[in-house]
């Protein structure tokens, strides 16, 4: 699915520190970490135990730091940061997190993973009472509740306006005083507390975070945790009781980083599994894998293996293309996608290929890919998905809200393998799906949110709930 | 070897074109093919038949040609294109090629892929008749040496300059007439010519590139091969009789693009084939097959093929690892390495690795990768070198002139197994090098440069002679 | 005064036109008129009659809309721009005007001239019943107060909110219906508004703006106005009736531009008038009158006509200093001043010059300009300054908000002469100014704000009320 | 004549230093008031008594050096600084100077203010001879004539060069032992000597520049003298007896700063004279004398004080004004001009306008200027020109090389004043000029080159004598 045209856009990546010197340096170590999960925008906000100061801009990590000054800027012991993506003529540094609320008082700075589904009433209804909003993100929203609330420590507040909001989140809240993490009832979000040498904390979206930063995982943040850390230390509280795990299935599929571990389960080991049920489910006679890089060699190394196959390097990808590369004119187009992955003539040449993507999702590349292969030499193209039909869409934190957008809630898999040329298409099952995750939750629930693929919605929709 | 500080690095790569409309864009979209050759420097020469134009600066191509309209206004059907490595604090615009030489009456272009091994010795005495040179690169020697020929034509004149100059030289000239291409006597650089569906000629360091464009190779450019290419089409001259094969082997072992084909002979499967070579030469036990992405992927597969044994993603690449990353203090330097490659925990904790690495130069980060694998929960890591000890500079286009830098001239096997910390270490032999590779040339002579090996230079080193 | 390091700073200029094609681009070449009036930052806000866009950046006008597709981008046939002055480390994209509020129904932008002085009370106040602000800035304030009214019409909320605030405001306010326009009540800022040869209207801090866009001056805007403009007309309301026009002396002394006329009073002819007074309130024996330009030599031509002295360039000003100018080391610090000003040796030498500053406020560059006169030859320096002694902060929209930094509060005339090295120093009497400016106004109130040089400020302060 | 689009434009300003710390910042400070005679590129080369480093790029000095490490990187006790004017579409960098040439055993580094007459000739000759330009300047040829010089040392090679050359020029040449200064046999471009406090010596094309780093006028270059500067101090030859002054008419009326002193003259005092001589020479009634700002207020003054008539601000020019500024739709072409200049309505309103410009070359924009105030309500606009009518091309330093471009070339004083749109045309005469500038040279002959004005060259043309 990596080479889509406007693919599946994760909605951000969280990082945070408590406790260590260079807190701004460890967030820019542990956002670039987590660069995978946004491109779009990047910022920190560090507290120096005074004030919070904040620097955040459009743009990749090392584009929006593009001078020491604005990272060294960030002082103090203590930090959070926030990759975004963001949607299309949406890219306004407004929205650009962490979010920075100066009172005339104090100051609360905001990082958000995820996507609430009743922030559209939520916020009609502040507005009604007078307020105003800064970006047009649901991220704000909780601000506003906490603001409104008449608890007295922010703690109170926080739990009371935690149950205010639906949907998926992971939010991380720094004041000069404390660092929270909160996560949805759902835990759709995958959010881990890991501990630096020195005894300093840190929390990061994904454990590849971690390790970039040399901290030892300590805690997989459990659904409806509201945890508290400061110079006293780590404090756990439940900020409800009424928790089930849902968490994103795609996670395991497309978005996470193959050296993540998620609560407990490598990202790389589930996607070999995934290939290699796929492998189980459909016999299919071929003499070569090949995978689409990079986000599906790791299934089609499974595959590879469990079919005895021999797994091959067909397909490699431009290390240089970036956003900067100048479209040629129409005549030239073709050639200007050819820039972003070529075909290994010398392996695909005179074979019968077995391809394997991830997921289709828009289904707006595969066709120039098996093309790709057959321009190569390829006799045959057979495409293997390791997921099931992607057929409905995400409220929780992934920027696909309309089922037009996806191609499999159109198309029969007859349909889609014309389209796409190849010789005969296939996708991964649900149990296959599950199986190969191995969440250790109670049968016959799986822990995981499968809606993508059977609409089945861990909880009411709310403001999204006509859309399903 | 990719993630070595300043590792090995390509003096260039070159892209011609002459008789098709938007010859601007297909240089671009050549030269991006080409990107991985050089990242300091980049430049077009147009012609439309008038006037020659130019366009170059430092940095990656993208950042060159970082508007629209520095790209636009190289009109013309044909052109010639650079990308170029230059060592450090020598990267100034002066050096970054194609050079375009104005004369009163006419304009030559030049792009250059090699280096000459006379050129000091040639420039003090163009110098001591008053000839001044505006780059400090030896490429322009050649064009002063046309410019003193007596001889009346330009190819007449080129072939008098080029039997002056020795050493590794592909060379691409462009007036507004024609584009000539010309190889050294032993072919130390892969040049190969391919058409378009249109009829205009293609010239690319790499087939990759001819890939880029949609063009069709037609023929590799033989070791003294002078080759003219006008309106009136394709005229192959012999500048010299004396020719012998000696490529470059580092072309095939780290250079060159997977996907390319240097005479003939795939890349990526000729690095399967030398991690095969590696797996017969030393028996080890282990448990898993990892390479260190991305250039010794291929090596790596083909180990795991021929061992029997998984091959596993256990290292990945962070794809936003840039230049422009910020350097942070000093402590946290070690945390910055980490950025830019990561072990899969699942994947190698309690195994025993064998890491399969394409070749070994300064050796810098070695250590550090066999440590990041230790850290994951590597039990054992046996380091297999697919390419044999690298313990000679190259004068002929690489930028590694001095011994001193390359550790495999100064250590035995056994003291870097013990700088690096593996368990063991081995390097692939020269005949299995040579075998893999599968040049069709007479035995006992492969075809190949193999200096780099055996300090068995293929010419007399002239400038360089006492450094051998 | 236009050399003091951190001289007296304008805190704004607004611009805004209805009814017009290009209105971006009318907003741009008016903005450009008003950079004088800031520096700091810039930015649009245009409305196309169903969506308001913004753009808005720090720097000068030219630096923020240094693409045009960012002018372009912003397209409709009404518009509001604005030029801002920022303190010190707040120079922050959050406060750069126009702020553009995004409600879920409805669309507000806000352009303000001027300082309120119960802004800090009602943050507070709208604080503790849950508002968040978006930035530091007092403008903002009034978007709150019209958001909680209970009244129906936006104007009806406009006059409401207008009611509750307090010191000096122009400002503008755009919907996508119509252009509302509002002034304090004492006047404290100019406002005028006028017409374009199509109908459209257009508003601007300082009629030069006017003519820059090719406008003809139909009205100036008094105070307690509130002007609408739409698609029906103008229509001119009274927010209040208790009015008394104040309007900031320091608009004619230093801040408006030569060419503007500010209530029908040309500010070049009025800066004359002061020189000539200040000519016959002390005698003087010279030989030549010099001017520090530029903001100096309309009131310094002036005291050369009275006094019947030759006018000379004595002083030129480089117009290719800029903010990038790079700050030599300590040792350079003086020559590097001398790149801003230099004096003319050929008419200065052997001269008594008497050297005109329109006012003066730290105090810094005098000594220096003095200086720069003796080193050119000058055998006396007679400083005679174009308005009385500034004693007292600014609390309508001036960024000098505290007493310390005001030379002239704390040390006597003869001191000052002393600190400066001048020969003589004298200011321009009370009475002076109001006679050079020539208000209409009922005696023996001039209709001036005066405060700067009296202390008498024409209202209570509120928040500031302990600084006076 | 400094509102017409493209006016003319100063081929250079030339600055160095010997002996003295910072000599780097010392060159960025000289050139800085240099700035006005060139605004398209800039560099410096400083020398550190091994070797010579140099930083040149496109544009103002403050853009070239937007980083303090490019100057602090430009490290030694010597350096030479060039600000260039490139005519357009030649803005390329290989142009920009100091040209710095590598040779295998030495460098050096050249700049080059004025236009050498016979370079055509010279260049042709030296590249017949196999000789390779690296610029398209004229100003490399004097390096290829010492190149291939049989002198011993650089000043007899210097000398040889020196006598084969023809036309105007001011050379700065810095090797790594010296800074050698050169004078055309005529004098044709401004150059001055001072020493600093320290000891150190500066050279200047203009006595404002050593004002500007603190240094005293010791000696102006004489026609012919070549000038060694080194650590033994400064040593004066004669490179040719055959000298004639024949300095540019021009630099008086309108190239040099108001403050710099030609030959002992004033500018600005000059400038007064030729406003006073021509209102001797042309009578008429007017109510107030009005200059075109900037370089016309001098000439302005002197005219009013000869005239009596009050010296006004009737025009001010926008100080923001660049070149970044946006050019808006057609339409509004015109109220972009008015961003430029804009006339002061209470000072013209109603008034005979005496309008004093420097001069006319092309005459675009004179049109535009008494439209300007008749708008503002001028009732007469009398055009009075302070230097005679400009009717040749110049061949030794000025961009102006082909006589269509000149108004006055073809038009009558009658039929320009009915272009013009004025009541009135007058030129200066050029006895007027001669006498303003007093110039104590032997009469008949004024020392000055007129040609600009009746054709009369100083010298033989050679390249460009067809041109005359």
């Amino acid at each position: 699915m990596s080479n889509e045209v406007r693919s599946l856009n994760e909605e951000c990546g969280v990082f945070g520190v408590w406790g260590a010197e260079n807190a701004n340096y460890l967030t820019y170590l542990g956002l670039h970490s987590l660069q995978h999960r946004g491109q779009e925008g990047a910022g920190i906000v560090a507290n120096d135990g005074q004030k919070l100061r904040t620097y955040r801009n459009l743009g990749l990590l090392t584009q929006v730091f593009s001078k020491p000054e604005y990272l060294n800027s960030l002082t103090g012991n203590s930090a959070i940061g926030h990759v975004r993506y963001s949607t299309a003529g949406e890219n306004k540094i407004e929205n650009v997190q962490p979010l920075l609320f100066d009172f005339t008082d104090s100051q609360i700075a905001l990082a958000h993973n995820g996507n609430l589904t009743n922030a559209i009433t939520l916020k009609r209804e502040l507005e009604d009472k007078g307020h105003i909003f800064k970006s047009s993100s649901d991220s704000e929203v909780l601000i506003h509740l906490i603001k409104i609330s008449n608890k007295k420590t922010l703690k109170e507040k926080m739990i009371e306006a935690l149950n205010k909001i639906h949907g998926g989140f992971a939010y991380l809240l720094l004041t000069k005083d404390s660092l929270m993490v909160a996560l949805d009832s759902h835990g759709f979000r995958p959010l881990s507390i890991g501990r630096l040498k020195n005894g300093g904390y840190v929390v990061a979206s994904e454990t590849c975070a971690l390790d970039a930063v040399g901290a030892i995982l300590v805690k997989n943040v459990q659904p409806g945790e509201l945890i508290t850390i400061s110079d006293l230390g780590m404090v756990v509280d439940q900020w409800t009781k009424k928790t089930k795990l849902a968490i994103c299935s795609m996670e395991f599929i497309y978005f996470a980083r193959p050296d993540s571990d998620i609560l407990g389960i490598n990202v790389h080991s589930a996607r070999k599994r995934m290939g290699a049920n796929l492998a189980k489910e459909y016999e299919v006679t071929g003499d070569i894998v090949v995978g689409v890089p990079n986000s599906s060699l790791s299934a089609a190394s499974g595959y590879a293996e469990e079919s005895g196959l021999p797994y091959e390097m067909g397909l490699i990808k431009n290390q240089y293309m970036g956003r900067e590369f100048i479209q040629p004119t129409k005549e030239l187009r073709e050639k200007s996608v050819r820039q972003k992955l070529a075909a290994v003539k010398g392996v695909v040449c005179g074979k019968r290929v077995i391809l394997v993507d991830d997921s289709i999702v828009r289904g707006t590349t595969c066709a120039y890919i098996v093309q790709l292969l057959r321009d190569a030499g390829a006799i045959e193209v057979h495409l293997r998905i390791a997921s099931p039909r992607f057929m409905h869409p995400c409220f929780y934190g992934i920027d696909i809200q309309e089922k037009d957008e996806l191609i499999a809630a159109h198309k029969s898999i007859a349909e889609m393998n014309q389209i796409f040329g190849s010789d005969s298409l296939e996708f991964l099952s649900e149990e296959g799906l599950i199986d190969a995750i191995g969440l250790e939750a109670d049968a016959p629930y799986s822990g995981l949110d499968m809606s993508y693929f059977n609409g089945d919605y861990p909880t009411y929709l709310y403001d999204y709930e006509s859309k399903k």
